[in-house]
């Protein structure tokens, strides 16, 4: 068949309504599907990808998207779509089958030895496992290609056009300038409360809640919804099928609320493409840092800000009457912002989070270059948690063996987390630039005239542009530490009495 | 490639994960998802079935099949496997696409010619529609191929291996006894009394009442679900993800709980499918008719038995307290066995249901032989309801319209309804007589006997053997409607006190 846009556009909206059909039975799964239908959902799961593969490194399109990318006469928006799907065709033909079906095994086998070793607490337990995914995931490195940094290659999997020579001095500036900020708020005089143990919050009370605070952002529940999970995730099937999850615990309010802002920072995002993008390759993030930036420009920036709960504190305080009886908004604001450096990534606080995250970069590149025997991996785990956050595991579950992403494979995705925080502060920064009340406007609990913001000059720009280059679009520089690092001085230094 | 029948085997398993994930997104559709995407919903459906569509007609898998059904070493499951998957591809390849497209678009334009003309109440809006849907059907049947009975090839669709020349008797003796017996009943001086005005059923124990009666009859909650839609139905992407939805409604708890059981009828047929068939063509009702009987058999058979109730009508009491007040079990039986004949078939009560089938039976043939001009449809439509039933509708959404399924073009489609009464009586009446305790059983709410039964006897066939020869094998005899008929003489005349 010869090529012409309209068929090449065709089998683009079909690989998307794949990709959609895929997010829906993974949503599923962690939703709603009967506990015996795992090993059903595992075959569907991969019979879905397995034909996603093949119609993506199907001979045809390539041959269509190398007749387009010789077009003249396309549209600057069908442009990026042939060079977006290119890309990606591009890696997925570069890999044999063979490692592919490797891999998949390999993983597998590696989440079982992952919650053996956990169960037992003993990394050496995983070891071998964790060797094998190695090995394949440099295999696959050097498959995809590279230009003598092998991390790259993987990097670009989640971080499209970002670099190990970009990344790590902003990385390594980044820890340096962290690590004297902890030890001062940690030995500051004034400390902040933890308010919530030993109270109750009701399960349903919380719920309703996070609906309330979805309204409030301007997520619509028309094009989306939100149920439970063990684990809180964003996933669905189009911009107008959104999902977000969330998790009720009745000890602490805090896993739903911040849960929610966070999933709803992703989720305006996926609801934000531009229309004209819908089932095309534009009509997705740049990078998985960008993403999360507004996860978590929404859950931080301006979820634990004193503006936000100006307006949401009083409802709070009414959804929950005893549970919160004598807290004032004060205490509370100072609760949600507490520094305390502790073993886990997941339950860190947004100052000592991303000295997690440069140890797993620092020891992913040692691993990835083989530069590091993985029998030593535990001890210099535990020997940069000592050094950047002077605290040591008491076993590797509190370690290295905290994390499913090495047993997924998942080598590269991890400083996607700190540029999201990177990106979230200047990305906010622009927008009080650009909205001179915005401050004013989130006091009176009016969160749309920031949404309407990242719509227009983030998320409708879809794929446009790669990360960077669309946060140097709006900001006016790309990435840097420099507003995160101020944001941070500003709000913990008032915070905690103290000058950072 | 050289096929084997392990490679045969991995296509079907695909085909089937297809349907599965098909499943899962039409379930997904009539339950969560987001009102705004409806239409991305029906672009993802389409793309799945269009490559269910590709897959299943591609040259290699008839190679495969044919190559299978000359092998003289498989043993009888894989036989029967290539049996039925030969069947289903020989159908799919026989219709040209452009005819496939063609039935698509036109069931789009006749759903919305329907809808318009049940708002404005005139026929003649959808009768365009419907003659372009019924000159496709049509050309389709001819297309599948027939021996000189165009009726037969749509029926296959449904109902492998009925015949109109099979059908049409058994469904005119079951009209023609059918007539004289609602006479009788009306006409009889004791009269069942109607009791579902004014109350008020709380939703909430309507739901914790429906999943009592899950776990009661057997349906597994570990491999399947029940939510809410708006018209119950019975979907899922495997024999261990099989779900169910119910529809609460606060005025009358009949629909809820005779919906439950009855879609709990079809999920059992589901489950109880062999693992050895799992993913395969053999996982699966060999009919819509065989499927409907163990709907209707727990639906009606039990589910409207004196038996069933003496056990949980005391448990439904004290759910509803209030509104059951006063409310012995005899007048509650009474009452959900109430005939009355009426204009719309979904309300129909057991005794006059098959004549609402048998008239759409009847003009089903006529309009596929092109024996009946469509602008004398509605009056042919209520001629025959005042013949059979002494009523007639009076407007066309009352009669001709009500149904969605011909504008969906499903021609073939009705009789199966009556199929799976007239078969549900005649496997009861089998498992009667293998378990001679069965009636007391029911008494003391002990549903798992006649469950593992059927599971014995019918689910675990799965599609081994066509329906009527199942029945056969399980009753000792095919197709009848002397069971039925029987069934409905003796309950009838003992609740009506008259002779039939």
């Amino acid at each position: 068949m010869e090529p012409t846009f309209s068929s090449l556009l065709a089998r683009m909206q079909e690989l998307r309504d794949l990709q959609g059909i895929i997010g829906l039975a993974t949503w599923d799964q962690e939703t709603y599907l009967p506990a015996k239908a795992d090993d059903a959902r595992a075959h569907q799961l991969s019979t879905l990808q397995g034909l996603h593969h093949e119609r993506l490194v199907d001979p045809w399109l390539g041959e269509a998207l190398a007749w387009a990318a010789g077009r003249t006469d396309l549209e600057a928006d069908q442009r990026a779509m042939v060079r977006v799907l290119t890309q990606e065709r591009d890696r997925a033909v570069r890999v044999p089958q063979a490692l592919v079906k490797a891999l998949a095994e390999a993983q597998s086998r590696a989440l079982v030895a992952w919650r053996q070793a956990r169960k037992e607490k003993r990394f050496a337990l995983f070891q071998p496992a964790l060797a094998r995914i190695l090995a394949l995931r440099r295999e696959q490195a050097d498959a995809y290609g590279h230009k003598g940094e092998r991390y790259d290659s993987l990097l670009e999997g989640y971080e499209p056009g970002m670099r190990v020579a970009r990344l790590t001095p902003v990385l390594t500036a980044l820890r340096d300038a962290l690590i004297p900020m902890v030890a001062t708020l940690t030995a500051a005089p004034r400390q902040l409360p933890d308010l919530f143990q030993g109270r109750h919050f009701d399960g349903e009370a919380q719920w309703r809640f996070t609906l309330r605070l979805l309204e409030a952002v301007g997520f619509d529940l028309e094009a989306g919804r939100q149920d439970r999970s063990i684990h809180p995730f964003t996933g669905g099937t189009h911009p107008l099928d959104v999902r977000l999850t969330t998790r009720i615990d009745e000890a602490n309010p805090l896993n739903a609320l911040f849960s929610t802002i966070h999933e709803a920072g992703h989720g305006l995002y996926e609801q934000g493409f531009a229309e004209a993008h819908y089932r095309t390759p534009l009509a997705a993030a740049p990078s998985m840092g960008l993403h999360e930036s507004q996860s978590r420009l929404w859950e931080n920036v301006v979820g634990r800000s004193d503006a936000f709960w100006e307006h949401f504190y009083p409802a709070l305080r009414e959804a929950f009457p005893q549970a919160l009886a004598g807290v004032e908004r004060g205490a509370f604001h100072a609760a949600v912002n507490r520094v305390s450096p502790s073993l886990i990534r997941t339950e860190a606080d947004e100052v000592t989070y991303n000295l997690h995250i440069v140890l797993r970069y620092e020891l992913e590149l040692l691993l990835i270059h083989d530069e590091l025997p993985l029998e030593e991996l535990p001890a210099a785990w535990n020997e940069r948690m000592q050094r950047y956050l002077g605290v040591t595991p008491s076993d590797d579950t509190q370690g290295v063996l905290q994390d499913i992403h090495w047993a997924w494979g998942e080598f590269g995705y991890f400083p996607t987390y700190s540029l999201g925080n990177l990106y979230s502060a200047s990305l906010y920064r622009a927008a009080e630039r650009a909205l001179p009340d915005l401050s004013g406007h989130i006091r009176r609990g009016e969160l749309l005239p920031l949404r309407d913001w990242l719509r227009t000059h983030v998320h409708s720009q879809g794929y446009r542009l790669p990360a960077e280059d669309l946060v140097h679009q709006v900001t006016g520089r790309g990435l840097t530490d420099v507003d995160f690092l101020e944001y941070l001085r500003s709000k913990y230094g008032a915070l905690y009495g103290v000058s950072l």
